[in-house]
């Protein structure tokens, strides 16, 4: 294809899904590394650590105790970024317009969660069976359906799931009696390099008033790409051409398709993609659910298989709002990012500095480069799981 | 004011330059730290390191030896991300629009500098006296000159600013003889915190064929604001603005302020703005390049005393593309980013993940509690400087 010559030459992407850009400089790769190196993580964590405020039975900073759970458990976090009550904003009344154009504010509420995957301190998803991953994604579905708008096009799929799903035998978190919640964000960071202070394996859920910038943009290039062609999905076309090109495509089974994107910024970045009209997690079915169990198993395990170390990320799931029009669940289509900052060794790292902060993200290898090196590293896991 | 409780809630604030939005949780900053801690970074260097790619008369990479430079000294990088000949990229003839709509590549050109600032390993801008750093902003000046294209709005000012500001005797390099380039990014990446692999101080240009994202979105955003207020300029009355509330100015001088702006994302990030209409380095006056120099030397050396460390950030100026109508030249308002990731100390950092990658970006402290700590720290460098 001659599509080739842009493993040879700086050229820039497009990525639709955000309406942004990106420098690709795939002659570069063969520079030098003079800068920071990250040391290899190697898995000598105990399963147990009395220290971490995760583990069964541990005390957390504010005094609570976590019970002795046995698989997953989930409370509310202990520093959250947003607060549910707090006093009123009302914006000065201005005395121009171009101080309330110019310093414009608007109050945030909302909970954050904090889901752990096992009690077991030395786990990672790459170190867990599908079948263990499964609850996770219970749990993910639980919590997102038990917070959706009673007037949302899903609610119906919402209540279904929420009984035909067992609850945690660890317990669960009543969401918030009072103000809807506009959106959802389900998200891990892995890793020191990702700022990550715990490696006990865990995710957070943060719920929020407004609808956060990245989710907004999507939805409105998804609405706007179903507006320009007759109601059909951006991701929907984008993973048919995805698996008719072969190149980017890492993995995939009946429900899922793992790719590289066209657009990636980091290095390995993936996008986990539905194959089917997905719009949220309450729309998957059991059969789906361990589908995506997989596909989110295969990911980590290959990441980790790639440079033979616990490979750093931070991953999350776009899907429907909580709380939006029907046009909008409807254009939601469901999706997961995984963005890795390992560069070429378990030791150097990519940085967003300088130019890419500036001017515009920039990567070096192509997207292309990636998947094919992910398809490769599949298989067992290269070191031994706990147990 | 009111929006003193802005102090105490968490809320969003609006950046109306990029036109996204940043999650504001001042309430958080007491929640403790686990995670990885930067070195503090002390300044033992030596004034000339063998094995320095940057010092006079060393050997770089690629074979070229630097010359025995006393001042500023400029060289193409050996290991540029844009390439200035290249093979042609023509998209394949698509059997569908479908995908050359999703797969959008475009090829890039483009040449990238490196620019020492001083002949000395050991220094950094904060250790630069005001007189140390003209020379630096005049080599800005003249490279950014140098490349302007003959029919821009600017070019008289340019061939003004090459006739007055004499050349580095160090020598300097021709811009490239075909292919008007589009845009000049000038930024520095400064400390192993941000990726950068070496200590001498030294700044990189790279010029591309093609628009960078962050400028684009910040000259669409002006362009909107002068349509919707009669020509007005937003950086203008956003400066305006914050000399009359004062409570996010760091510093200022005759030509510019230095405030922590409104929508800051990092937490000590810092915005130096040109008080009267400048559009790009040329448009600046003798008086006003040492007002420039000044505003570089407050913030570089503020920057340093706030944790008594070598401070990291990446900086960046913004202007004028190096190839514009008319039109865009008089939208653009010459301003400088600077992006540093410390967050409480020499050795808490923040990183941008997880939340801020998947939904929007978020900061504890706000830029108001920032500036007044930045206020607060000027007078002497905190270390002595190398001599
Ligand atoms: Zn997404
Ligand atoms: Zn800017």
């Amino acid at each position: 294809m001659s599509d080739q010559v842009l493993h040879s030459i700086s050229h820039r992407r497009y990525n639709p899904l955000t309406g942004s850009w990106l420098l690709v400089s795939p002659h570069r790769t063969t520079r030098p590394w003079l800068g920071q190196q990250e040391a290899s993580s190697k898995n000598e964590l105990p399963e147990y650590d009395p220290k971490c405020y995760l583990c069964p039975g541990n005390q957390r900073a504010q005094g609570d105790s976590n019970p002795q759970y046995k698989n997953i458990f989930t409370f509310v976090n202990d520093y959250s970024a947003l607060n549910e009550e707090q006093q009123d904003y009302t914006p000065e009344a201005s005395k121009n317009d171009i101080a309330s154009l110019l310093l414009q504010a608007e109050p945030a509420t909302g909970r954050c969660y904090v889901i752990t995957f096992s009690p077991k301190h030395d786990l990672t998803l790459a170190d867990m069976a599908t079948a263990d991953i499964v609850p996770v994604i219970q749990a993910w579905t639980r919590i997102y359906a038990s917070h959706l708008s009673p007037s949302h096009k899903l609610y119906a799929q919402a209540a279904q799931a929420l009984a035909a799903i067992p609850a945690s035998p660890d317990g669960e978190v009543a969401p918030p009696t009072k103000g809807q919640l506009r959106y959802m964000q389900i998200f891990e960071n892995k890793g020191a390099a990702m700022g990550c202070s715990n490696p006990h394996p865990h995710c957070q859920v943060w719920t929020t008033s407004a609808m956060p910038d990245e989710p907004r943009k999507e939805l409105a290039q998804m609405a706007q790409y179903r507006r320009d062609h007759g109601g059909r999905h951006l991701l929907d076309d984008y993973a048919r051409l995805e698996m008719e090109k072969q190149e980017r495509v890492v993995w995939q089974n009946a429900g899922f398709l793992v790719v590289c994107p066209w657009w990636a910024v980091w290095p390995f970045e993936v996008l986990v993609i539905a194959k089917r009209h997905v719009r949220a997690l309450v729309d998957l079915t059991d059969a789906e659910r361990v589908q995506f169990a997989e596909a989110v198993q295969e990911v980590t395990r290959r990441y980790d298989n790639l440079f033979e170390t616990s490979f750093p990320y931070s991953s999350g799931i776009h899907q429907a709002p909580l709380d939006c029009a029907e046009e909008e669940a409807e254009t939601s289509w469901f999706h997961m990012h995984f963005y890795p900052p390992l560069l070429r060794s378990a030791t150097v790292r990519k940085f967003l500095v300088g130019y890419e902060l500036m001017a515009e993200p920039q990567r070096d290898i192509t997207p292309e480069q990636a998947a094919a090196k992910l398809r490769n590293c599949g298989g067992e896991l290269y070191r031994k799981t706990p147990n």
